[in-house]
């Protein structure tokens, strides 16, 4: 510390450490005046020094003050005056201690999909979402996502600076359309868009088809979003029971003519909840019956790549002409990119293209870029082989610990993160006390397009590894015993 | 090359070169191959060497074999059989070739506001873009949002692979929450969510509070994208003249009377297109009539950084009880990172947060944590301090050869991106004929709420430094003397 320094700032500034520590110089010295406002040593409204007399006083120079200065304007400490400089910030700053974890939501009536939602997207540990869909990060690969970014960081220029183009970056509608290619999808990259995760895709899909009053079939069960997300449109979800082979068709036919329904939404391969793909026999029926009573079908892809072979596709069969594919990479991937895309007839791609843009523009390249750059890296079909035997393996440790556990599985899962068990006493009411002890249950009551009470329960493939959790499960299917 | 190598393979593939190359041994394997496949001198359907026979005749690992077959599999010239090897794509490769630049689409038949949204998101030069409302890259900082982006990938973990939460990624919202602080705006990162860009914001206030047949108030002349996306709700926007002071204050008393309107959507600060702010007469006033009539005010600060001082915000005067206020950072930051946000009353955030869920999901956190980054690094202030100055000094090198073209601009706009200028002819005719020369420009007509006829046209303060557009636009205005 300089001699000449004034009593104010030499009695409450430490002298910045030697220059190896870890922290750089500019780090130190916010901390240090962070520290001293938020003792209130600093009245709220007074002048800082100015940029020239505190560099002087720490021996440190003018920049490393005025990037010290910035950030404390940046979290609210400061305030600057053109002209006059740098002042203690007269409005108190925004509470900056870290958010606080917390517990789980109690049901304040039913367990409903609004409880589940607000539960599932909560800044919570893993322990606690043993209902969701999501696989533990250590199933996944990590640094292949973040290395992707570092390399997206390593080579953009000027390209993030734009919106981007109307149907997303268009490289990666080149690899996506090779993949489906490859699978018999005459996917064509000018004919596909890319969303904001297979959620934002749904939306477009259905804000573009339905009117308030329209029917939809669904399955039952079925992923329990789209429920709420249909009747928010004012249409009317209707369900059609699936089994192994797929939905029932003599329901999904009856159902049809009575309701005429503007789509069928279905989970071809790899079903949520269930684990189910479709038989050749149930893809044609399906795609026959759409034909027969003219309704669209809405392919949700979402877990297809969890399949062990390559899946029946109706988009496949059908060479997207009245059916829509929608898939994505949160599930295999990182949720958090939120990229997900459509592939459809050239009308219905041009027309949700149009959506997109009018009601959100169009989708971040950033998340794009890092997908592209992790498939053309060529590294996604290995780490797909590897995470599809990890889920596997984990599916069947906790198909065993919950038979054990009385849990009924009438047919076993074939593939995916879920096992669709019969719990044999209302699962609502378990979900209801497993809240209370902070772990999050999907009880089979909201997987049915009524919400009607269940005896089945969907449980993570996870669950076994998921000790915490499996123990409020365990003890909750005894405690009715 | 060893001289075991069997004929089909010595003869098709030449030595990998030296090491010391620029490119990697893979991406050398790889566009050999690709090379080799596109030529079709290896059949759909025929087998690829063995990993370990192509790694010894070529002197490389297998490794670098494995790599480079992963890569012609991510790009549809391969495919992998399990337990069978890798095979010639037996499907055609999707196109892999850049996608062409599109030149600007033809008006089909009107100008309207989805023909400047096709052409505004297109593949196309920034020279096309003359209409816009974004900054040209060298205004921007390509590297400091890059660096960010790299940083980002530096320090992630898991934390990309979950959905996050469901207000968005929190440091960043309480970053956001010092800065409206520090603004007069009682915003609590608790009551905050974010948004992919300001767009999805609109979507998502829109949806909460309109049906169909509901009365929206916006200004006259106002962004175009609003009276779309106000129509695709079934819901009729009416427009409010917009004066210096801000809007015309009887007509919006006669209006709200009239119409009882659900919201006014206003750009307070440096409204767009004509670069006003409010004065504070004219913000007292608006938050009078939408009580008496009691109306919700959206306030839009999309442009409000361009302000030279501390504008003047509604929800600095209103706190946030019946203002909700919407920002971003696609101007000023990047558009590509689609990151805006929502401050509002605590009810109104919870049932925003619930329809972002259930219509997408949480929002990238990707983008996110980049702008939090730069926010937290403290550049942001200072960088906005040069966009400014360039703005201001563009806007005024634009105004000078607009009156110089003969164009009259009847109040000088004080702030922001754009000139609002009076050809004295009809701009749309201009705007057709310059689509023509491939110059998107944005007449008027689109910036009413009744499209109507219009002599307006909207410039982008980079104009003047546009010389191709510029010439289109002399050439236009010279045509019709």
């Amino acid at each position: 510390m300089t001699p000449d320094a004034t009593p104010a700032l030499s009695s409450s500034l430490s002298a910045i450490p030697s220059r190896d520590v870890d922290q750089t110089l500019v780090e130190q010295l916010t901390r240090q005046m962070t520290h001293r406002i938020e003792r209130d040593a600093m009245r709220p409204g007074s002048r800082l020094p100015s940029i020239r007399q505190l560099a002087s006083e720490m021996g440190v120079s003018r920049f490393t003050v005025v990037e010290a200065y910035d950030r404390l304007v940046a979290d609210g400490h400061a305030e600057s005056r053109r002209g006059a400089g740098f002042f203690v910030a007269t409005k108190p700053a925004a509470p900056l201690a870290p958010v606080p974890r917390h517990p789980v939501l109690a049901a304040e009536g039913n367990i409903d999909i609004r409880w589940l939602l607000r539960n599932m997207f909560r800044d919570t540990s893993a322990a606690e979402h043993a209902g969701g869909g999501l696989m533990p990060p250590d199933w996944l690969d990590a640094e292949m996502v973040a290395a992707s970014v570092r390399a997206v960081g390593r080579t953009v220029r000027d390209s993030l600076l734009g919106y981007g183009t109307a149907q997303g970056y268009a490289p990666l509608r080149q690899q996506l359309a090779a993949r489906l290619q490859a699978d018999g999808i005459p996917a064509h990259p000018d004919h596909m868009l890319t969303t904001s995760g297979v959620t934002h895709a749904f939306d477009l899909i259905a804000r573009h088809l339905l009117q308030a009053g329209d029917t939809v079939l669904v399955e039952d069960p079925a992923w329990p979003l789209i429920f709420g997300r249909l009747t928010a449109f004012g249409a009317r979800p209707i369900g059609v029971p699936r089994g192994p082979d797929g939905p029932d068709l003599d329901a999904l036919a009856r159902l049809a003519a009575l309701h005429k329904p503007k789509f069928f939404l279905i989970n071809a391969a790899v079903h949520n909840p269930t684990g189910y793909s479709l038989s050749a026999g149930g893809a044609y029926g399906i795609l026959r019956i759409a034909e027969q009573h003219d309704f669209i079908v809405v392919e949700d892809d979402t877990y297809g790549e969890l399949h062990p072979g390559q899946p029946i596709r109706l988009a496949a069969l059908d060479q997207l002409n009245r059916v829509i594919h929608v898939g994505g990479f949160s599930k295999t991937l990182a949720a958090s990119l939120r990229v997900g895309y459509i592939a459809a007839a050239p009308a219905v791609v041009q027309a949700l293209t149009d959506l997109k843009i009018l009601t959100a523009l169009p989708t971040s390249e950033l998340g794009e870029r890092t997908v592209h750059r992790i498939l053309a890296e060529g590294h996604y079909r290995r780490h797909l082989v590897r995470v599809r035997a990890r889920v596997d393996m984990e599916r069947d440790r906790t198909l065993k610990v919950l038979l054990k556990l009385g849990v009924k599985v009438p047919q076993l899962p074939p593939a995916g993160m879920f096992v669709w068990g019969d719990c044999g006493r209302d699962t609502e009411r378990m979900a209801r006390l497993a809240a209370e002890q902070g772990v999050v249950l999907a009880p089979g009551s909201l997987f049915s397009p009524g919400q009607m009470p269940s005896t089945r329960m969907r449980f993570s493939a996870a669950t076994a590894g998921n000790i915490s959790a499996l123990r409020v499960i365990e003890s909750l299917l005894q405690a009715f015993d």
